[in-house]
């Protein structure tokens, strides 16, 4: 991550901060090379080792505490104004600063609801826990999770560009891989021929490569989240990919369905056609309920509804989440309210955040017809960052 | 990671819930995709989105509860013996396979002393208290960290051949590096010489790149976990360079010193040597303290005092550090009692821990001497799997 955006968030940090009256945000975290706070590639753009506090503050300072032999590496980096270091313990340089700044809102990295604003570890807490100990500060802690939503949902327009460039890459992917596909050919073998192409132009995977991409092919399909197997292709089979890739930081998330033709047929059967039609519209009527304000629960209800009044089960999953950085990443989610998703699906959508739309129904003897959409909510309304997918895919 | 080295850890867990008396480990966690807890690659070998509890119990079960769209995956990785998926909330399958065993310990992934243990992030920790609320359980829950010391620290066979690998690669690396070290090369042109040997050899670094390897020349340089800079290479300088690769999971964590011959000279003026010589007989010293039952503030302190002794400051960091899958990996630490080092250097050492030995000291005016090498904890005693530097390398 270059300097320049890490500058760029942090500026955008403060900002954020004076929206909302917080007068500092604080990451505590360490041992950043063997698990690492979400934020850290975002606000910090290198590792550290020992306790780390990195403090954000309302009044646009910015301030890393570490130990000592980890502050040329952030010093160096240059992206904290002020680089303190410490030998045998963070806790009085800690309390120096924090009290230097009186703050009434401290928000901390944890948050019950966002995984990315979740980075403190519960060893950790207890630790900043009995550093405040004695001070008035321990009564002041909040949960980082609306600062968070806020700095990775509302996207720049350098990240845009970013993620625009990473759907177009992911697209031309999908277009190589339609003329890849025929009956025969596994599950895992497509998913070679998909990573080959990112092998070859230098593509991160947006997730896991063991399942990015994943890939379904029929009937008996594993379900989400499953790596390929070695089923194989056959006439009359949907076949659904998911995947995106991440370039320069920043991922795609995709999907596409495809059919293959049994011999002598011309288009796919009348099952087919309504389950891929249905997801579809499904898909429009949910990005015409998206507005800044609008709940996630109420734009994933549009697509939840329309699905199950064409006679088909509801998704087990939410309708979207958003991303960036990571391939779920953001606060806010456009999902029912089951208890597994908190309070997420009540927080309202926002300007400049992107979501996925990625409903799901099973048709039937054929297989699973999904298509997965990446949108920017605007002013007034959203707008597609990837071009739909009108037509189902046909393989001959 | 292979599905038999996680099912070999796994075992080894069981056995070790059975030497402590501790009826069940339960490692919780969600994301892993954005933030991987530390455990996961040794015990899971995949990844999860939703709450997901990994179970594994003193009879010897290994049970994994996850979001329903998980469940293909984990089940196909085949290394949990009960997979169950849940669609709306964890919680209900979750208290019934805790009732199911009834423990009376519960070991669960946070601690305050050792990161590799304290995956669960606070927000969890939260929704997992309000999970078990109203059930004898909440009181029953204790840190995990002795469970994942023993685990990560106890090295296997299998994984003592993979790191003793690792170790050899790094050497010869060292060893090649050596012919390019000479007057005008810059910190940053060595470390990149270093790098592609890597990249040829398809060896991931292991830590960070930014500063894997660091390296350091002269008598202005920035100290450890600093990113090599546009520094040259001097006559008269002490070079030191830190470094270690990742191969098939597992690292090496090793540190070489040159000395750069001024023109006349045949070998290094007697500070350099002295100080060469100090810390390398340091690291013998501390490896004669080295056997099971001795306190790592113990076996830090044998080194420590003799370089005071010498007239030198004392090294402003451990002695040394376990590895494994990751550089800075286990629970014991060879370090003094300082405060950032919590309860650490007070855990006795066991039979089959990897630690490293590197002492510091700064030469005025010509460097800093450093030496790392490994060691692994025998029944009665330490093994070096590094073939110890012996003489500082010269460069002429």
């Amino acid at each position: 991550m270059p300097k320049e955006l890490i500058i760029e968030k942090i500026e955008q940090a403060v900002k954020i901060l004076n929206e909302k009256n917080i007068d500092m945000w604080l990451t505590f975290t360490r041992e950043s090379g063997n698990m690492k706070d979400p934020m850290i590639d975002m606000i910090v753009g290198t590792g550290c080792t020992w306790q780390s506090a990195f403090i954000i503050t309302k009044d646009g300072n910015s301030i890393a505490i570490l130990g000592s032999l980890d502050v040329a590496n952030i010093r160096s980096f240059g992206a904290y104004k002020e680089v303190h270091g410490y030998v045998k313990s963070i806790k009085e340089k800690l309390l120096e600063i924090i009290t230097r700044y009186k703050p009434e809102k401290i928000a901390i990295n944890f948050s019950r609801n966002s995984n990315v604003a979740d980075g403190l570890t519960h060893g950790m807490y207890l630790e900043l826990i009995d550093h405040l100990e004695g001070s008035e500060y321990k009564e002041k802690l909040i949960s980082s999770e609306e600062v968070v939503a806020s700095l990775r949902g509302r996207k720049s327009s350098s990240e845009i560009k970013l993620m625009k460039n990473s759907i177009s890459e992911t697209l031309k992917i999908f277009e190589e891989v339609t003329g890849f596909i025929k009956p025969g050919v596994t599950e895992k073998e497509i998913a070679e021929f998909i990573l080959e192409k990112c092998s070859e132009r230098n593509f991160l995977t947006a997730w896991e490569k063991d399942y990015c991409p994943s890939v379904f092919t029929g009937p008996d399909t594993a379900g989400a989240h499953a790596g390929p197997t070695d089923r194989k292709v056959e006439r009359g089979h949907i076949i659904n990919i998911d995947f995106g890739v991440k370039i320069e930081g920043y991922c795609s998330d995709l999907q596409r369905t495809w059919y293959v033709l049994r011999e002598g047929e011309l288009q796919p059967p009348a099952e087919a056609l309504k389950g891929f039609t249905v997801i579809r519209d499904s898909i429009q009527l949910a990005a015409k309920e998206i507005r800044p304000g609008k709940t996630g629960a109420e734009i994933d209800a549009a697509a939840r509804n329309f699905i199950v009044q064409q006679g088909y089960d509801e998704y087990p999953h939410a309708l979207g989440h958003q991303l960036g950085r990571f391939a779920h990443d953001g606060g806010g989610l456009l999902a029912p309210q089951w208890e597994r998703y908190g309070t997420l699906p009540l927080i309202p959508v926002e300007e400049g955040q992107v979501y996925t739309l990625e409903p799901r129904l099973t048709v039937k003897e054929y297989g699973i017809a999904t298509i997965e959409e990446e949108i920017i909510v605007t002013k007034d309304g959203c707008e597609f960052l990837s071009q739909p997918q009108k037509e189902i895919y046909l393989i001959k």
